[in-house]
């Protein structure tokens, strides 16, 4: 059989950007880490190398920066959307272009006299709270978005069991009905592309689904992260409609009841040693019926 | 002349540790990464291999265990000080111990129907702000105490310069009126021994010198990093009389302003490109005079 | 439109596993990092929180215990195999295993009074290279593998080229005949599903692509790293007709000339500022004509 | 008490430099992280926002560059003490220099038909072998080198005991006889100011040191990490009159026996669990008497 180039793509990855806006003295932040993949006719590239098709990753970061400058960046699905749209609008040889988008949230520092959720007009801290996350898909067959967040980090101190697991020879696991159980969440969740088309509002839709994975990880009584993770899907299906499906990558950060028996001591739920490695890790997608 | 052994110490790093407080519906959480270090006359460990005077690190994170369920875990500074003094106290062969802890914090997750700052009474997300750290000393000249922070991410959008500066055959920097100022900051401040004899307030003062940092952070204009530190860290002195010192270690983050001239756009001050290495290092001790 | 749900799979990631061989004095060495993914009838799990199906991930890290203990630790390829199959065979409700293997190489240390490539009996140094990989899938479709290997760093200081690409309006870079290509590879190969019935030489085949890819790399003079990749990919479909295809990701670590001018300096190809971020990204997978 | 300036030091942190040495068609490469931090009279940047007695740390990045170029890398100490001198003796206000560098060493890329150790001019892969590293200072009192290596690391697999130790109330180890001994190795040695005054070998030296520290880890059979860091620096200081001491920061990456007796299997050394943290840590300094 003949050796032939397979599926490529080639682009410019991690382009950090800080845009300032400052249309008045109180200025806000958009904090982005922005990568972009090119794919089309670029077989001359690996095979004869002639790049004459190929536009340079070095010019995709400086599209980042003239967009953020001309275009602006609104929420990260409205500047993924106008850069891929540009590389296969306006770049020949380009037919798909994958944008991929991770957002650092910043809490204005609190100043004297002010009153809570005000703040400094340009002074700022990182908050450290979970990263936003979107990835918009531009190819032959129209536009697609996928939105999520990473590291975001739950813990619950009670409220959570495992119990009547499959028992075989290698088991040892004692059960449980009084557990810690924690996680680092990564969420996608993919938009309907009819909602797409007539206009999502990002940043609600956002905060909506925020609080639902939140609300649900808190007020369900977990007999199983796997049953967690499908409540927590559930309600952000049952509670946005905009959304087609969501994927749920949750690594089971174990914290496991330190044995004070030894010292003559019991640990009523009281003492835990959290550990790195290994984990468990679920991974779940909850979507629509009839959904690929 | 003769090889001999000159300062030695060992310990257990990193023992991983969440407390859970559980004495009534509402959980409260300690989540700590606290590390021994013990030193004494280990001289026959190393020359003979002689472990008659060893205490196993294993040993180390067992007594971190076990003291979290018996002193129990209060501020760090006062985990640190039971277990710096155990060690000292009831290990015979040792004279000097040294525990460095640093501490995550955890929010409560907010639910329906609860006022703000609420929240769940045992489910809860990371909050990502800065760690907290404290490092307690007991050796031959009794205890000392110096607590921080590390990863408090700052940044301003104006209000900084840089300018008037050294100019030699190799300085190509332009002077500029308005940056961007950034910084993940490390601090470290004694407090004086008397103070710690009479008792402090470890977690307001730790509220009181992270709110002056950030207060300082905010309204200084800055002339230049160092100035912008040396005034955070006099603030904390000014205000905090049982701090004797303070140590600040800061990354220049350097943001640099998007050269968008090729493309005929302007650049006033919105566009930057947010790089990771080199960056400036400045640091800087601000203390009462008199103090080594 | 019902919510239901979707793909699902669950293990445990990350177990460290040191499989040393000492069946005589010359000690041997396997240390891995092995994860393992199950799926199958897990919907009670998610959907009703019943455990019944489920089989621990502890058990899964003790499976991996167990079996290196009993079945012992051969090539990786043949490790992962084995833990697939039994996962599938020997538990009634998965039908599909994911079992992905990363290992760490280690050298003899060398004593004296030894030839070059003896060393010592049971003493040894981490070797630093590069990472070798497999993933092994089971599943109704019978088992595949796809091996391969990550962080394989490479430099050429000459032999690489940059031009003739296409150029837009925010095209800025400069076309270069002599610039600095390097990479941190990834690569992860699929070996033909009749090779693996009919027995592939794991070992020798690593060997033989490493080979292949490091030799391809030197030697093709570079017009891209596109051509690079492609003749990297190509080489090993070449010489081995055991491997149906090959994907080759590959940062562009970019060296960036420093600019001496300003200080009457030329640069002769001698100076290079090292970037992290961001950096160029290429994708490429080579396979045999007809190969999905 | 006023409240006063107390140390401080600033500087360019990671400074990413590849020098390519291309004087003929075989070339060698040195890859460096350069770190600078210049002390002198800088109360006025802190105290006044005055900049005028300050460098720019851009101008100190812009200088690792141009005198990779106009004095070329030599050995790292030799790189360090010509940038260390620079800032000290030509720029006014600076009275004291710290350059720490770090190294990573690079292969030839084999080809075929060459011998053993011979390999490609111009294409290299990284050994990932660990980091030689250096400090050099200048300031009122002299020029001193403190040069090291990081992340070497070493393991036995048999050949180390831990026994004999204190037991306390709340010890749970038990002996062993034939244990893993495994670590990451941080050294720093010192050499005596009268052998850097006449001449050091640098590369001979450190090749020397790497190799006696590698022969005594794997030669002595240990009863404790303690005794195996006491003898490598002894061997050392024993070996190279040039060093006056050698700290060594030493981890011990616990690799803990698979406990598989409830699977009816006994584990004679083969199988060990690879644990994260916490971990031991040990640190000591070898001396020769009379040394600080």
């Amino acid at each position: 059989m003949a050796i032939v180039l397979g599926p490529n793509r080639y682009g410019k990855a991690e382009t950090r950007l800080l845009r300032v806006v400052r249309d008045t003295a109180r200025h806000t932040l958009r904090d982005l880490n922005v990568s972009t993949a090119l794919s089309g006719d670029f077989a001359a590239a690996h095979v004869d190398g002639d790049q004459a098709h190929v536009l340079p990753t070095d010019t995709q970061k400086n599209t980042v920066f003239a967009f953020a400058r001309t275009v602006g960046v609104g929420e990260i699905e409205e500047f993924g959307t106008a850069l891929a749209r540009h590389f296969v609008d306006d770049v020949a040889p380009v037919t798909g272009a994958d944008v991929r988008i991770e957002e650092y949230t910043w809490d204005r520092i609190a100043t004297d006299g002010q009153g809570a959720g005000c703040g400094h007009d340009h002074a700022f801290t990182r908050s450290g709270r979970e990263i936003r996350t979107t990835e918009v898909v531009v190819g032959p067959d129209g536009l697609h978005v996928v939105s999520g967040l990473k590291d975001l980090v739950l813990l619950k101190s009670t409220g959570s069991e495992f119990a009547g697991f499959l028992v075989d020879q290698l088991t040892t696991l004692p059960e449980t009905h009084d557990r810690v159980l924690a996680t680092a969440l990564t969420a996608r969740w993919t938009y309907a592309d009819a909602a797409v088309d007539t206009g999502v509002d990002w940043a609600a839709a956002y905060a909506h689904i925020r609080a639902v994975l939140l609300d649900r990880f808190a007020e369900v009584h977990s007999l199983a992260l796997q049953q967690s993770l499908w409540e927590m899907g559930r309600g952000v299906l049952e509670e946005l409609p905009e959304v087609s499906s969501i994927e749920l990558v949750a690594p089971n950060i174990h914290h496991v009841a330190a044995d004070l028996g030894p010292f003559g001591l019991d640990n009523p739920g009281e003492v835990f040693h959290v550990t790195d490695r290994p984990y468990g890790l679920i991974e779940v997608t909850v979507q629509r019926d009839g959904e690929a």
